[in-house]
């Protein structure tokens, strides 16, 4: 199979028949999610994962009554970080370092580009911009699911606040931002399951420019880059 | 090959040869990016391709010298939405509708609850919202371009204000989301090429919680659901 094949074949399941998704298909899933690349290599985010029937009826009772989360198999809850730190960047960038064997330092300029941008944008453009990058390993969930022909719903209408209440969230530095029932479609009660997928047309989806479409913007080279932590 | 092997196969590549990638891949890896999935089914964005030299020189120039994007074969730029409006939803959902030859009023009670909380929101919350949706169609044409054997650099460092300009999208209802050049890796040049690839370990990644983990919060039922646009 191929990818174009298995997003042909997903759709947001509304109606899942309570199977278990076996343990291996569950880890390609989790290890898809946790290998998506994310900015600057942050991976601001963490997955809980749930299938513990009375709290997911408590977490269906905070997501509109999607009876996909308790009828799924797990269900898995990104969670983004609250904001950035230099000590959250930090840790990560030394982790890195260690792990390839190379000195701290090697990321400070890099690092302190990064936290020289971040610093001065507020805590709410912060969280919005960790959410972004647990949309990323969220979307390679999604794909991983349906190349394991595993169903999944993408979510995000649930009640944040209350949720990272329940989850225990608040005050730990994470946000909820996503939710992704994984489990199986019960096509005889699914409404979605035979409707055509429908898509913006190609046509107006993708659009090619060149010189001559643009503006006439002068530009110049900045005097830096941010794409070589070495430099 | 699976989407672990190809995400293993992936890095954000830092230095690209020129060659060009076949029209067929290109043609693949747009595909997927336009049958990503989004909220609401809005696909709120859209996808530029430049190939044009002169054109990508001053791209790279708002982009902070990252020389891939001029070294890449065909750069993509995710523009999303500016903000919702009920004209835009109901234009969508119309489409969905005749697509499947359902009346348009189908949609009307999951529209009015849709609008109904968006129009609430402010237009940077809306612009946010967008943007996240851009980043689903994002990671699928890098999921994409990975089982295409085909390198990408995710990149969100640009002067997305400047772009917009360029790229004449003041005043079309898009913002430039993110950029994905194409192209292929030149490993000689390539600082990163080698480096070991580093994730968060998965203990810390995944959490599995049960209700002995959760908040004692009480939850009730929500008197509707928003999964179903019949209801």
């Amino acid at each position: 199979m191929s990818l174009l094949n298995d997003l042909q074949w997903r759709y947001a399941t509304k109606k899942m028949n309570g199977k278990k998704v076996p343990q291996d298909k569950l880890d390609y899933i989790l290890e898809a999610a946790r290998l998506a690349p994310s900015s600057s290599g942050l991976q601001p985010y963490k997955i809980i994962v749930i299938s513990d029937e009375a709290l997911l009826t408590k977490i269906k009772d905070l997501a509109w009554n999607q009876n996909q989360i308790i009828d799924c198999s797990h269900l898995l809850v990104f969670a983004a970080w609250d904001k950035y730190t230099e000590e959250r960047i930090t840790e990560v960038f030394n982790y890195t370092m260690d792990e390839r064997d190379l000195p701290h330092s090697t990321m400070d300029d890099y690092k302190n580009n990064l936290w020289g941008m971040y610093s001065q944008l507020s805590e709410e453009w912060h969280a919005h911009h960790a959410s972004k990058q647990s949309y990323i390993s969220f979307s390679m969930a999604i794909a991983a699911a349906a190349e394991q022909k595993v169903d999944a719903t993408p979510m995000e209408g649930f009640l944040p606040e209350k949720l990272d209440e329940l989850l225990k969230l608040k005050g730990s530095g994470y946000k909820s931002t996503l939710l992704l029932p994984l489990g199986y479609r019960e096509n005889e009660n699914d409404w979605l399951v035979n409707m055509k997928k429908i898509r913006t047309p190609k046509e107006e989806f993708i659009t090619e420019m060149t010189i001559d479409d643009a503006a006439n913007l002068e530009t110049e080279p900045m005097d830096k880059t941010i794409s070589d932590p070495k430099k």
